[in-house]
């Protein structure tokens, strides 16, 4: 399988290196060949090129089986009068490549709980997965700025609801049967569309699936007062962004959450959802996890390799309950490095 | 002074009748006229005059020294096909008076942290406040809507980012001159204008005062794993929905939380953050304290009375710290009523 590597910025090289290596242990111990090309994304790429997303990149990523991304961008280019940044670059790959599903999976670890601002008994058996729209909405649409006044345009289409619902839907069947739909729809217009759109889908095409709706400020309060009542929960681009952070605090840790962005095509996306933290990087002492568990999705969804996908993930549970844990998630002075993090996982 | 009660939907009635209350027993006390004029909002004024915002309700708020209200919506209004909805209503008063800036303060009580779901280590000392642009932003751009699309536009004037995060700025000098700023500059143009105006006001107008930037997604992660980092917060219309319903998270209930809001005239409106609670409605068990308080911040801001504003705070502080909670924040079976807290405020 070929699959592209994209380092990016700031932990970004110390993170992928980490899951880089998981997966060749992977490739030994189940006699797979995967065959990894590195290429240039965010500031690297900027520096490098003057693009964030230079074309040989975005080619590579459209021939491969699938890419693994650490993170993008960093104060060296957050200027906000730059032309040019490093977030556009993996904007461009994401609608590049057709990735309109983006999957957030959230399942708290009994040996990070302590790590969560949430209560523990709210947190017992919490298993939930946001299904984030990820190539629409006001992060694409029409940018204007001038002397006086700038505006984006947040829009979408029926045909763009309908298929990252119909990926909710899809994903719940396989879980509990149970999508909570997202959107601010007393409000926006693009929210009235949305509620619509994604009734309809659930009513004609799965029956068994039970959908409810739920305002966006209410959902960034009920997803911490009682996480477990979710199971898949379905939202547009922004929305998504603003709760999935938010959901990290249930894991414990930014550090800890991978991602999974699918389109119709077999090529998906593995991030972890976490930044490039330029404040730690450099410095190995940032959490490998998500990525390593980015990796494994990345087993999962695009080379269907289910046994290889849930070793790394027990793996990842075990050194986790043997208290090997980065600065994010441990007492202070205890924390591990990326490289022991890696090699215990190993 | 004349002050204009607003009713509105659900729960509405009951929460501003025990404001009014409390208003009327702060009238008696320290000699003061408060006239009160009821008017109809929201749903219940498309009922009687199939407006959500009739005429003679702006007017009568125009001309009032401040004014009071529960809440609008439920589900008897909320077809998504529906031509007008009780929401536009509160929209509209809001434009109508101007009022751009919305300060909701948070401050968890002791009597409360049970029924908060972050642990009560981090609540401790917490005390900030969010002031939220409310007149512009998507809320209020150009909506499109055809068989096949939405659209909803996103957009800020200099004008409208500087006044607000000026209001900002003179709020914290009067607490602990710290000032963040949250937009989503990596992506939006609108936040990017937002960040550049916010740092030039902050600097010119307000060398003092502290003003830093973060990212919407990280906001929604810090301002539930550190809490007391914060005093105040300065935020566009939709990312201050968000975040001030999840911030009550860290008082206990919504119902907990008021709000006034401001422009430059001498009207302000007052109202709790919470909604109309359609689920409850007519029981008699909504938590009073929001609107309370509100009146509480009437009686300050538009009135200019601090010693009864003070006043009514340590009552409801009293009645939460003696432990008469409605159901929101009560163990099951505990739970007093809104005429029992309303009793106990008096
Ligand atoms: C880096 C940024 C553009 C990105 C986003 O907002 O989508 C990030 O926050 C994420 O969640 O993947
Ligand atoms: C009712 C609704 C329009 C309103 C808003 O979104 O502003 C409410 O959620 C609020 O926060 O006051």
């Amino acid at each position: 399988a070929d699959i592209v590597v994209l380092e990016g910025d700031g932990i970004g090289p110390e993170v992928t290196a980490a899951a880089v290596q998981v997966l060749q242990a992977v490739a030994t111990r189940y006699r797979h060949q995967f065959q990894l090309h590195r290429h240039l994304i965010g500031g690297a790429a900027i520096d490098a090129t003057g693009e964030p997303l230079p074309a040989a990149t975005l080619q590579a990523c459209q021939r491969a089986d699938a890419v693994l991304l650490g993170a993008v961008g960093g104060p060296k280019w957050s200027d906000p009068k730059a032309k040019v940044r490093p977030e556009q670059g993996l904007l461009a790959l994401r609608k590049g490549l057709g990735l309109y599903a983006n999957l957030r999976p959230v399942q708290p670890h009994a040996a990070t709980l302590g790590a969560s601002p949430i209560k523990p008994h709210l947190l017992a058996g919490v298993d939930l997965i946001v299904v984030r729209e990820l190539t629409g909405g006001i992060y694409f649409g029409d940018k204007q700025r001038s002397d006086t006044s700038a505006s984006d345009l947040c829009e979408y289409s029926v045909a763009e609801i309908e298929r990252v619902v119909r990926r909710a839907c899809e994903l719940a069947r396989g879980r509990r049967s149970h999508v909570v739909s997202v959107d601010k729809a007393n409000v926006l217009e693009t929210s009235r569309l949305w509620r619509e759109v994604a009734s309809k889908v659930a009513r004609e095409e799965f029956p068994d699936v039970t959908l409810e709706h739920q305002l966006v400020d209410s959902m960034a309060m009920h997803l911490i007062a009682k996480p477990r009542a979710f199971d898949v929960i379905v939202t547009e681009n922004m929305f998504g962004d603003i709760l999935t952070d938010e959901a990290s605090m249930l894991a414990g840790s930014l550090g800890l959450l991978p991602s999974a962005s699918l389109g119709e095509g077999k090529v998906g996306l593995y991030e972890p959802i976490h930044g490039s933290a330029p404040d730690i990087a450099g410095r190995g002492i940032a959490n490998p996890c998500g990525t390593i568990l980015s990796a494994a999705l990345l087993l999962r969804h695009s080379l269907g390799l289910e046994a290889e996908a849930a070793c790394i993930e027990q793996a990842v549970a075990a050194v986790l309950d043997a208290g090997v844990l980065t600065a994010d998630l441990a007492p202070a002075g205890e924390a591990a490095t990326t490289a022991e993090v890696t090699a215990a996982v190993l």
